[in-house]
């Protein structure tokens, strides 16, 4: 179980079969430095263009097509002090009335406190004096090579991953990806250090980081993202309308409780109709993402 | 500020402009029966048909068209023993390919223990052995009459409010309609003992309930169904696609943030690009839901 | 078969079910005025209040819950000698992305002329000199009761019909609606001198009418709209997305297809698959409507 | 301006950035052999695998990012006798209350008679005895190379075309696709020897083909493909729900009558608004199509 620390020198901005970038053993670490949504770099320097531009890929060793790829998610910390957000919200989520209405889109800058935890405007509204979230940092865009052939844009998800842009991809969590092609090929990249559900803004706070993800090999077939946190397993659907994104996340959950937790179609929605919570993840981007998520302790 | 017991003898399918059942003073109690969605009452006899019939409508003195009536969920507590529920899952939130695969529509019997605050199958599969989920008594359908002379039924929502099945229309929520009539025209029902996000199994845990609500005129004006718990405000939103819902809830709190708040389009952007939650309500109607919830820490 | 001529003096908002304004036997014909979708009558007065007022309802005598009515379109005659329109297009059929740039509302005058058979903007624009399209008068809304007491806004379309804005609805068509209350209770109105698909700029050329139509009651169910041409069969689906009207009106039309030209699902979907043309009424309002049609050389 | 006779010996299952097949001048004429959807060539043996294999990629000499590659579809001459269709209806085009009675999916065979011009079911049931569409050729799906790298799936569609599944793009069609990359690297094949609207039993009739195709680059910029007729001018949208499609076709004919024809936003919706008509592509596929389309009689 090796630990290899990647300083990755290109980038790539679809998720597709390129020349790996290093290979792995089934169950090894791997430390990568990500860059930003926009290409900046720890230092603050454009080294790549847009969008999401990803580290990778890594080829896992032993992995083949069906099988499932492991991502527990060790470690995501700020590589830098400073990051981005759009504003204002997204053409995307409002009603078409009120889009003749929004202001001109600008960029702006937040002070990433590590040692506090927490994240800040430069330069606040006096409305927002003291606003001040927790550091909360999540992966946005990741997952592995899709099948036949195809090279997706870093901006867009399917089954996949890619840019589905949920707050449970944080440290802690593992993720499961459908592997397509030997050796899965997995990338990473597009870190925020805070982000609300849905992305609304057409950003999270947007960093650079330095992930740690151990990846591992399950000889198992998943057709969709899957994860789980310490609470939580959670499937994920990526479409659009987000109804398609919610149909595709409930019924990969119930292939999920029909294979590990014996419950037939019937038993798992007599659970899933009392204690199912559906996420809304990138409602910004082509496909959008909701996941399926039950609580462990209902689960035997 | 007085309290009426109201035992309603006949019931509505739709949200219109029905004869008030009674007329309440601003700021009034009303302790209301409700019978659940199938038309059963507490004595588990069928006295309407469905679906959703609601109790009311209550006439709100002072209300006129353009004001808004806070509604104040005092106490919900089911008036009966049993509730049911429906399986399997329904149709709007299978993968189109999955629906061939699913079993027959059921009927399934839930014991209610107010003593012990759960519930429970009545014949639960062996797998589900022990699967007690807590009571959480909720609102699954209520709102004032639409504008227009509108009749709409109970299966569906709109701006006036109606089938919304969101789990924090629940004791201690205050919800808040936009008022299209003199004297609001409140009606009420469709209790659930319990249910998951999306009501996706087409039921919460149906039952008869006493419902205790005060019923409040604001003298100012909002477009969509707005409330708060005690940790948060949400916004909501009734239309089909997700999408659609999801626009008008984040347009509403857009407006709500800058009315209350004193944040421009510019701020609420950041401030909720950080800290939005979004929550699914039904999808199994003709119209789907969804709230735009921030936590009031968050607000000054 | 009875010849009425009728001249309303109220009109309605909703289609609901409203106190008949006349009843008629199965089979009689009925001449009524109508008024433009914003309440102007054949003297450009103002008579009653948007949107879409409707002439009716008109009780047919024998129609029970669970028949048809068929409505012969014999005659749509202009009764004024100008229409109007709304430009720019409508926000649900631009990009978001372009909605910013989209020119301010107006209201544009139209000249009908009855002798030459065409339209005539009265102020065209240099780079619209000389565009005149034929007089291509349809019926925008018209419809039966819907069920369950419900009313529902003339801005809007259901099961029963309503505001589909379907060019096919025009002199020589019959329509099909299901009948879910005694006496159908048939409303029309919102009579365009012409209009392209989709009705996308929230009007067709709006003006007052006399319409002429027989009414039939068929002792057969229907679910949706139908109707047919001279050359053509048809289903309509009113829903929203696009996607779900679609689905209605491909699913009437395979029943269609079974009830009354012996086509299992197969059969028909071989039929279907070759030789079927959808085409786009209302994508303005709440709900959206698409028909589904088919040739009937093709059917025997 | 010469013609190239190419026959291919692999194929393409995305539309992307692949080593070129062959390079051709602008203005140069190419007469291709496709096979078909599933990969049977003009003998009917498979030589490829599925789905949509593209013969191509063809490398035209001086289209540059930025450029419209104009694709003149001259002839397309089916290269057997024989296709096949699967039935029954699509998934995607059903009530989702009706799929659980869809019969098993099936494969059909027609026969091809190029001098009576028509098709016939090899096996029809009774009820379709007789049954003989008119040949209809067209290409389901063709397009160029995507930005950034993309490697898109033959069974989807985006900006740069794709599988489309429109039956205008036929002989005598001009259509026009946005240039990405340098020589453009134009693909097509999937052609069908007959579709009614929306490929809604998920094929065309589907065979093998020589196809000529002339290409011309033209240094103009387009968002969406476009294309011409004899009779009519349209535009292309592809995505997920309709509703968007039909905004992205939408928004690029007020485009394109703005730099072609003159009509400002507000003249090119009083002209639309009463002629446009739209068609309905694929509706089967990830992307769903439609075009917007405007007879050229309304045309300066």
């Amino acid at each position: 179980m090796a630990t290899h620390r990647f300083r990755p020198t290109r980038y790539h901005n679809v998720i597709g079969t390129a020349e790996p970038c290093l290979r792995v053993a089934d169950g090894d670490t791997v430390v990568a430095d990500t860059i930003d949504a926009s290409g900046l770099d720890a230092r603050e320097v454009t080294v790549w263009e847009r969008p999401n531009p990803m580290t990778g890929p890594f080829f896992v060793e032993g992995a083949e097509p069906g099988d499932t790829l492991a991502v527990h998610i060790e470690r995501l910390t700020p590589s830098r002090a400073t990051g981005w957000t759009y504003s204002p919200l997204a053409l995307t989520v409002l009603d078409p009335a009120a889009i003749a209405e929004r202001p001109a889109a600008e960029r702006a800058v937040w002070d990433i406190d590590l040692a506090a935890g927490s994240v800040r405007l430069r330069e606040p509204p006096p409305s927002l004096a003291g606003f001040a979230p927790k550091l909360q940092p999540m992966i946005g865009c990741f997952g592995v090579a899709p099948a036949r052939g195809q090279a997706l844009s870093t901006s867009t998800s399917a089954q996949n991953g890619g840019n589905m842009d949920y707050r449970l991809f944080a440290p802690g969590t593992i993720a499961w990806f459908p592997v397509s092609v030997s050796g899965a090929l997995f990338y990473l990249g597009d870190g925020h250090a805070c982000q609300g559900d849905g992305e609304i803004v057409g950003t999270g706070i947007e960093t650079s980081f330095e992930m740690t993800v151990t990846l591992r090999v399950l000889k198992r077939t998943i057709t969709w993202p899957r994860g789980q946190t310490a609470d939580d397993i959670f499937t994920i659907g990526n479409a659009r309308p987000l109804d398609q994104a919610l149909q595709h996340a409930t019924t990969e959950m119930l292939h999920w409780l029909a294979e590990d937790y014996g419950l037939d179609a019937r038993a798992a929605s007599h659970l899933m109709g009392q204690v199912v919570r559906y996420d809304v993840g990138n409602v910004f981007n082509p496909a959008f993402t909701v996941a399926c998520r039950i609580a462990k302790r209902w689960l035997r």
